[in-house]
This record gives C-alpha cells, sequence and structure tokens, in this order.
C-alpha cells in the first residue's frame, strides 16, 4: 500500500504557482474571501486559504460581513467585487445563513472570477468539456492527486460514493471526459443504490463523498484499488484535548490493507482544495490580464 | 417482453399539450426555428416539428438561412429573437456549417428560450437539479417513457452507453438526480471503458447512445432488463427503395428476447424528442407570460 500524500503534493503544487508568480509584471493576483458570520469552521478555512495565498504571492482580502446581512447587501458587495478590475478571484465561504439563497449567491459572483467554479455557468462548461471554465476545487483536486500520483484513470472503472453537487457529480464528469486524466468508465452510487457494497467492489478506483464516518469497509475494496477519501467527519475522541478527531467515510486502517494507494484524513484530498483554489486564481488573474 | 411504444406515448403528451394550450388566452406560443444550410435531414426534421407545432396549436416559423451566413449574422438574427416578446422558444438546427461555432451559437440563445437545452446555463442547471432550467429534449424524453411505462429508477443500476454532451451525459444525471423519476446507480460507458460487455450485463436499465448499428447485442444483456435504444443508424438495405434502413443501436430481435421492456428503432425514443420540444416550448410561454 502506497499512501497518497496530499500534504506533500499540495506543496508541490503551491511550489509551482509561487514560481508562477515571481514572473508577473504589474499589479498582483488578488482573491477577496466574502464570509458572512461567525461560523469557526470557516474563519479558520478562511485563514488558511489567506496564508496560503500569501505565501504564494496572490494578494487575498478578507470581507467579514455580519450573519445578518441582507441578500441584497451581500450582492452589492459581490457586484462591487466584481467590477473591481484589480480582483480577479471572489469565493463566497459555504455555508450562508438560511435567509440566504446560496446558488443565488454563487450565480451572482461573475463566471470569469468564480475561483470556487460553483457558478452555474462553470457547472455546465464542466459538463460540455470547456476548459474556459472553472473546477470546483474537490473535485479538481481529487484528479490531480490521481494525476501526480502516476494513477492512469483511462478505462479503470471508477465508483464514486455521493453524488453532491460539489463533488460527486463534478468528480464523475471529470472522470468520465475524454482526457488524459479521464476516459474512466464511472458508476455513482448514493444512499439510494441497492447493493452498494458490490458495485464498490467492481472499482478499480473509489471515491468515497457520502460524508458517513468510516461507511467504507474493507469487504467493498477490491485487492489493488486506488481509494480517494472526501469525506471529514467528526467523531467523539475523549483521548484527545478537542473532544474529538476527524476521520473520513473509510476505514483506512482496514482499508489501507487491501488497496494500491489511499489518502489518509486528514492531509489526503483537503489540502489538495486550496492549492486548487490557488490555481484556479491565477487561471482567473490570466483570463484578466490577457484580455 | 413489452414494447415500449414511443409513438404512443408521444401523441398521449401531445394530446395533453394540445388541452392545455386550448386553455391559453392572449397571443398563442411560438417557437422559431432557425436552420443554416438546406441539409435534407435537417429540412425534414424541421418540417416535423412544425407540424406537430401546429397541432397542438403552437405558432412556430422557419427562419431559413444560407449554408454561407456568417456567425455574425447568425447572431443578429438570434439577437432579434431573444427580443422579441412574441417567440417563446428558438431552436437552432444543428449540425451548422463548420464556419460557424455551434456551442457558442447555443449559448447565444437567451437561457429563458432555450427550448433545446443546450445552452451552457441549462446543462449547468440539470446538474444543480435546479427545475427552473430546460432539459435537452432527447434525454428528458426518455425518461417520460420511462415514467410512463411505469419502470421504477429508484436504487436500481442503470447503465448509460455513450458520453454525449446531449444523450449520455444528460440522461446520466437526469437517472442518478434526487426525484422519483431518477435515484438510479448510474454507470457511464463509452469508446474507452474495458470490460463493456460486462458492465452492461450488471443493468436493470440500459441506455444505448453510442451511434453503432446493433452494438449492444444479447449476450450483454440481463434478463429482464428495460432496454432504451437511442441509435439512429442508417445501414445498406438493397430490398428498400430508399436503399436502407434506419436501425438502432441495439440488435432489437435478439435483445427482445431477454429484455422486460425495450424501444424499437424507429418509433421509440424519436417520436419522444419531438413531444418534449413543444413541451419545453409551452414551459417557455409560462416562463415568459408570468413573469
Amino acid at each position: 500500500m502506497e499512501l497518497i500524500d496530499g500534504n506533500t503534493i499540495s506543496r508541490s503544487i503551491i511550489a509551482e504557482l509561487t514560481a508562477e508568480v515571481v514572473g508577473f509584471t504589474g499589479p498582483p493576483p488578488k482573491v477577496v474571501f466574502v464570509r458572512v458570520g461567525d461560523d469557526p469552521a470557516s474563519i479558520s478555512y478562511v485563514n488558511k486559504k489567506q496564508t496560503v495565498a500569501g505565501q504564494i504571492g496572490i494578494e487575498s482580502e478578507l470581507r467579514a460581513l455580519s450573519e445578518t446581512v441582507s441578500q441584497t447587501e451581500l450582492f452589492a458587495v459581490i457586484d462591487a467585487l466584481n467590477q473591481d478590475t484589480s480582483v480577479h478571484g471572489i469565493l463566497v465561504q459555504a455555508p450562508l445563513p438560511s435567509h440566504i439563497h446560496e446558488i443565488d449567491v454563487f450565480n451572482r459572483v461573475s463566471p470569469l472570477k468564480d475561483v470556487d467554479g460553483f457558478n452555474t455557468v462553470n457547472i455546465g462548461k464542466l459538463c460540455q468539456e470547456d476548459p474556459s471554465g472553472f473546477v470546483a476545487c474537490t473535485p479538481a483536486g481529487i484528479i490531480e492527486l490521481l494525476k501526480r500520483t502516476g494513477i492512469q484513470t483511462a478505462g479503470k472503472k471508477a465508483v464514486v460514493v455521493g453524488r453532491s453537487q460539489i463533488v460527486g457529480k463534478p468528480v464523475a464528469l471529470l472522470l468520465m471526459m475524454k482526457a488524459d486524466t479521464g476516459n474512466a468508465t464511472v458508476s455513482v452510487c448514493h444512499s439510494r443504490t441497492h447493493a452498494l457494497a458490490a458495485e464498490v467492489k467492481t472499482a478499480d478506483i473509489v471515491v468515497a463523498a457520502i460524508g458517513r464516518p468510516h461507511f467504507i469497509t474493507a469487504d467493498m475494496i477490491k485487492e489493488g484499488a486506488v481509494v480517494i477519501d472526501v469525506g471529514i467527519n467528526r467523531v467523539e475522541d475523549s483521548t484527545r484535548k478537542s473532544g474529538y478527531r476527524l476521520v473520513g467515510d473509510v476505514d483506512f486502517d482496514q482499508v489501507a490493507t487491501k488497496a494500491a494507494h489511499i489518502t489518509p484524513v486528514p492531509g489526503g484530498v483537503g489540502p489538495m482544495t486550496v492549492a486548487m483554489l490557488m490555481k484556479n486564481t491565477l487561471k482567473a488573474y490570466r483570463l484578466a490580464t490577457h484580455s
């Protein structure tokens, strides 16, 4: 079994992006984060993203809005950022309060600055295999992990467990795309699937994105499969100061005995998401400065 | 084996739409077809669509443009139709000449009049399960055939053979959607798939959309499967006056001995495509008149 080390791979990508930014002349690439409310996880995610942006030489800014901001006010903030030519990428951190319609907010961001890839137009472009669009960071990160680990996808059977808009469906579309990093036979399983274990067992590549701790067990895995674990679940752990630890959707210890390659949680897909956000930001910068 | 009769089912839909239009007051729903050049198949398709529109009480108009029309001129025609409030649906008949970029043309049509469902925004909405969008007519027709035949999809294994933008991918997205007509476990196979026969053999529902005559043979089919044949292929036939006959992607005679339900070619999916175009036109009409 070989561990797919997302920390190491994401550091390589960050180093490449840093080298690229050194060559830029004129005003630097800039990304703006919009955060609504004070959710501790959102604060921590945005902090992490700002830190990595800074390492690369991407300027970043945080617009922290009150939990009670109206959708109209939030739209006005986004509209101003869409207009601002010094801003190349805009990321509105999810989740948003329930009085705000998340998809409408994501669609308010200019498709050309949509570094999160959640805009309807960018999802459509992914489906149409139009490379001018932005692909959501987690699915893009999964493909990059496979590519940089030297795992061939063409002709392989990939089983994606989970059909979410932000991971399951886009990663399925990427894996079936006519591309060197695609061309897989892709099956999408979910909560309504009969005989899920049997389906997963046919997989050369498993992507677990169902959000249930240790849902994928060793008996579901074909000997020699590649296992990508997207889950980040908190489980109680009284031995930790925090009272919990993070585990994936895969029963790592058991599955690792059968898999040829497997991602850990944490340290697998997670760090890739941040790296791909930075990659998208540089793409947005190039779109803006070359047009 | 029960034949899924697309002619009969599409006639029911057309009758329902006709009854609906009778209740409309004010100017009638209107669809405009834009045809470039004189491809005989395109002429025949548009004629058929205009005939059915007329039966339902949908006004239609044909803009026949020269093969040599420039993209700019074509855009100007579309822009005018987008602006024209008496026009609810716009369909630019594919294929277009090679000097015109098809996706750009489809995207020039207002998403609110995109009754063909080929606009990037509408494909994105399908992926996001946003019911406000337009779904392409052939995949929508396949779902309608299954629904009206009483075939449950939830939890079933569906195998889609073909990954095109206009059939394979959208029908896969529809079948996996959280909906009574979805919730299937969906696998997408294509030219690069290894062990295609074995994958198809796991299917409770097979959708063949690969464009190769008689590609799906009886040995690939599980006893009792539902088989939907999207293929329309010309094969030489010296016994016909035309010199050819139309066959599907499925070896009908042999597969019919194993399938529980199967669509014929012609008379299966084909007539549904036209019916769903009319359904989309009425949806566009309602969007325009209720806004």
